[in-house]
């Protein structure tokens, strides 16, 4: 398995990643197969990582971070690049995860568009995208191609794995495949295994995605994408991500501003619509549709039960000796109480677990957000170490 | 203002209400301009309606129902129409609301598509359907058009006005509309003002329906629908009108049967994708688009604090001297908290309000399916009259 460390040229999606493509991006390549963890092989892989801090002598200080649905490796500034990355207030020196302690990787995750092999990648046995010949994506594969960066990196054993909602899956995935590799694990408002409605809600997301005519079976050209679908989609995931008390407050019945043209009689008329819009638009055009549908069936086929037959047995195995899980109280997609069973299976003699709570009011989306809620969780786990 | 109670031939839509369309349904015919609450007049206005029992020597014993956004004026079966009704389990001899002993009024509300004048129409004035030319529609439209029902059956004043869901926002608004014309107001899993969360969710309904190239800007044939749209959009309602614990214990994590196609990717694989499917298909067809463009933005613009500035102020208005206001903790579309503080406002010197908090499993559409948690509330509001 040769594997190289250079930027190699890999097609970014969108403006947004071609902005932060800098010198921070690394990537490892697998040019041997890599098994796909539900059959079909990738003759070649790359995955694009980014790191902050040293590595220290005993490479016993390194954290691996997997991300939601949609972000890429950037997870915060450095000096090779100065734009802000997705948790810029959780990464850095003096932050909660304090880059001068601690040697943090963040991988873009195996199925993605930035950088790392996915859907929209060039199949080097075809010279085409393979689009929907990718095979089957699930979270394990994920969480396996993080373990080929932390294996590349020389890195036996991490100090800590760590992510939030796919990311939460793709560090607990992660967890039970490599029970060895990881001291400890941090679970943010993620699942052991998706729900029936969270089910139904990504399903009907691809659906809307699939049933633009500009989809075309997912042969639409890079310059063609369904940009409707994926607009309705991605308003139908910000909704999902955030809570009705947040927009009550937030919102309420405010209207818009300027009346929308006499001839539309369905066009924005409150204040929420028009955020919607506004946010809708920014996304579209920045993540490839046939990663975002991969990306999306492979949160619903994620349970740890398949490995064991059941979530308390699976979680009870040896391997991490401490875990912290967070949930958020306002979070209907992935409920409070989800992540309180998975803290009570992870339960073992030995093993250190904290299950915390926050009453952030913005939903699954608060760990973007709630900064003032988050930060001192997450920086008291690190600091104690 | 001529008023005719012959059954006219008012274009159906669909199937299921062409079923339905027997002798059981009647017609109040206004054949003066009906004008509309923010602008814009009908010509001409048919309001479809189906009765219950009979009117007792004073006409003091009458009942008016108002429906949710989707069902006809048809709640319940009767010797002239043997169908069931959509709220078959509550209106009828020996039910809650007891048929030996109310007269029982449901309209068909002013801009659906069951017999009642709305965007499917013809306009008198064209020969064509209204389409998008109907004007803005809202909550107190369709409570002005239920009035000229109860006024054309010789009724000064109503027992109580009754209705679940946009049903409720109609029952309210015809209490502020017509203080004098009820004894009793019964809301249930309703609210006093559209939330920015159930606003974002209708509204992007309505945006996957007019996404739907079939749409034609509402100018689609009426044999040539945006069938997509409608099936989309309707998965969205099911999704929203339910509960995620309701689906946690129905389907889990059960897998559909039958694999899906090796050709489909992204096909059903779960048993609550297999499940909203099938409803949606049966939804659609059955629904005039338009008309569901109209009556979703309706349930948008209610705001009973547009009376008077201030929901507390118009609520404590004289008019009914007893209430009862019904919701469901986990109906998150009109959550709990809405029909909690309706339930304040309404209270005055005199006034007799109930507020009744049910734990109903099934959201928002607890009304329509836990009946056994709803029979007995609504039973004892009637018989204690």
């Amino acid at each position: 398995m040769s594997q190289v460390d250079t930027v190699i040229k890999v097609p970014a999606f969108g403006p947004s990643e071609a902005r932060s493509a800098t010198g921070a991006r690394r990537f490892v390549r697998l040019d041997a197969p890599f098994q796909m963890h539900r059959g079909g092989v990738l003759p070649r892989l790359d995955i694009a990582y980014e790191t902050w801090g040293e590595l220290d002598q005993h490479a016993g200080n390194a954290v691996l971070l997997f991300t939601g649905l949609s972000p890429s490796a950037h997870a915060a500034s450095s000096p090779e690049d100065q734009a802000s990355g997705w948790w810029e207030e959780m990464v850095g020196p003096g932050r909660p995860i304090d880059t001068r302690r601690w040697f943090v990787i963040c991988v873009n995750s195996l199925g993605s568009c930035f950088g790392t092999t996915g859907p929209a990648s060039i199949d080097p046995r075809t010279g085409e995208p393979y689009r929907l010949n990718f095979p089957v994506l699930t979270i394990e594969d994920i969480a396996a191609a993080g373990r080929e960066v932390v294996h590349h990196l020389g890195i036996r054993k991490l100090h800590s794995v760590i992510g939030p909602s796919l990311g939460g899956m793709s560090a607990l995935a992660f967890c039970t495949l490599f029970p060895e590799m990881s001291h400890g694990l941090v679970a943010i408002s993620s699942t052991s295994r998706a729900n029936a409605f969270a089910i139904s809600l990504r399903s009907l997301q691809r659906e809307i995605i699939r049933s633009d005519p500009a989809w075309r079976n997912g042969s639409y050209a890079a310059d063609r994408p369904p940009l409707m679908g994926m607009r309705l989609a991605r308003k139908l995931g910000m909704i999902t991500y955030r809570s009705a008390e947040e927009w009550d407050q937030r919102f309420g019945r405010e209207r818009a501003g300027g009346e929308h043209d006499a001839g539309d009689q369905f066009g924005v008329d409150f204040e929420v619509e028009s955020y919607l819009e506004h946010h809708a638009q920014k996304f579209i055009g920045q993540f490839d549709p046939n990663c975002y549908l991969y990306l999306s069936r492979a949160m619903d086929l994620f349970d740890v039960a398949e490995h064991s037959g059941c979530v308390a047995t699976e979680l009870s195995k040896p391997g991490v000796d401490r875990a912290l899980v967070v949930g958020v109280e306002t979070d209907f997609l992935f409920p409070l109480h989800e992540q309180e069973q998975m803290a009570e299976c992870l339960e073992r003699p030995g093993r250190e677990v904290e299950f915390v709570a926050l009453p952030s009011l913005q939903g699954h989306d608060s760990f973007l957000v709630d900064m003032d809620g988050f930060r001192p969780v997450i920086a008291r786990y690190f600091d104690r170490s």
